[in-house]
């Protein structure tokens, strides 16, 4: 009988070249199919809700695949995890319907971005944030990401090399806040361009330094202009948070 | 003119053999004074107010040296750090007096350590803590640490291959929380035996799994012996967060 297993993943892509499967570079997909492969002995192609790039990691990325084998949902985790370098942890893994689809399905995607905001860059953050060694104005930062807020043409917050269909997407909700020396963004919404996370980060930071002015999102929606906005952040700082479904 | 200048250190210890020097291995001791002699031209010793093992980690560890180079104190600081690795990070460089030692001048330290509790690991914890999957009861745990406080003969609570004077040692303060899935311990005391954090961490976690009943640690305080203990908890989960002179 065929069932529909859903997983939710955390990892740490340091060490990986992104989700996706590419030809000979070790990839968290990759990694999830052989272990897969090993504990099943068929080859099965998962499905991401996404894709997170070189250095990009996951709290709870989800993923989906089909399979007949008999290994109970629930102790597919386990099988997983002894399968897994300890980079790469399953979290969960459950029987869904034959129709969940963790790419199409997903509603709802929370990333978190993390700025170490300090003189002197920390051994702890160093593959975990974006050091930013000069003051940013938290305030003036959160006055930024609420304008992004609502549904927008996102085509100026998207990386020249990408095709999608449309360019519109709705951001439901923003948040900054500062504990210690770390700097944490969350932004969710019903979707993401290419780097636009990165993106709306660059710009945020470039904002609260000063450097741009805040109407300068404004203006990047009105023109889809690229030009408008900030440089995109380093990966390192990015964490798939959420996908709700 | 001899000046004696003092440093704050902090380090991710995963990657060296510990803070002491030795012969061939990389420690952090070692890295320091070769960045030190690529900005001085000099060899100096550094005095560390205490070791860490391998891959215990320092949020602030102090050291200081003397010398008769003529690079402002503060800006020392910058000059180290552009000649380490980013896993070593000198946060602050100050001129001192010349009797300052950062092994007999320290009047308090404190330790902490990093306990992560869920079935699954953390991706992001794994050198940083240590996994415990089963239910620990936070409570029991915190009535343990209490009844460390104060002066002791911690005799029970070092690894036996060590020598010192005196096994007595007063512990200030103890506190433990937990957040999230990470649990924090720590352990302020005007001085530690080898391994003594780790030991007593180890024996709190079985005290909060309910392997071992409380009156153990009245027990191996009285008689010195270490069987009354747990095992030793592993490096990873361990920081040297202050040290106060």
């Amino acid at each position: 009988m065929l069932r529909n297993i859903k997983l939710i993943i955390s990892y740490d892509g340091s060490n990986y070249f992104g989700w996706q499967k590419q030809n000979k570079l070790p990839t968290i997909q990759e990694e999830i199919e052989k272990a897969l492969y090993n504990i099943t002995g068929k080859n099965i192609d998962i499905i991401g809700s996404g894709r997170t790039d070189t250095n990009v990691h996951a709290l709870a990325q989800v993923a989906n695949f089909q399979t007949t084998s008999k290994i109970p949902a629930g102790r597919i985790k386990c099988a997983l995890n002894a399968n897994l370098s300890t980079d790469i942890r399953i979290l969960s893994s459950e029987e869904v319907d034959l129709d969940f689809n963790s790419r199409f399905s997903a509603k709802r995607k929370t990333y978190l971005y993390q700025i170490y905001n300090d003189r002197v860059s920390s051994p702890f953050y160093e593959k975990y944030s974006y050091h930013i060694p000069y003051r940013l104005d938290i305030n003036i930062m959160r006055e930024a990401l609420i304008k992004l807020e609502g549904e927008h043409d996102f085509k100026a917050f998207m990386s020249s090399n990408s095709s999608v269909k449309s360019t519109v997407r709705t951001i439901y909700d923003t948040a900054i806040n500062s504990e210690n020396k770390l700097i944490k963004i969350e932004i969710a919404g019903n979707g993401f361009l290419y780097n636009m996370v990165r993106i709306i980060v660059g710009t945020v930071i470039e904002i609260g330094n000063g450097k741009k002015d805040i109407t300068c999102i404004e203006k990047a929606i009105q023109t889809g202009q690229r030009t408008y906005l900030g440089q995109t952040a380093k990966p390192q700082g990015l964490f798939l948070k959420e996908v709700v479904y």
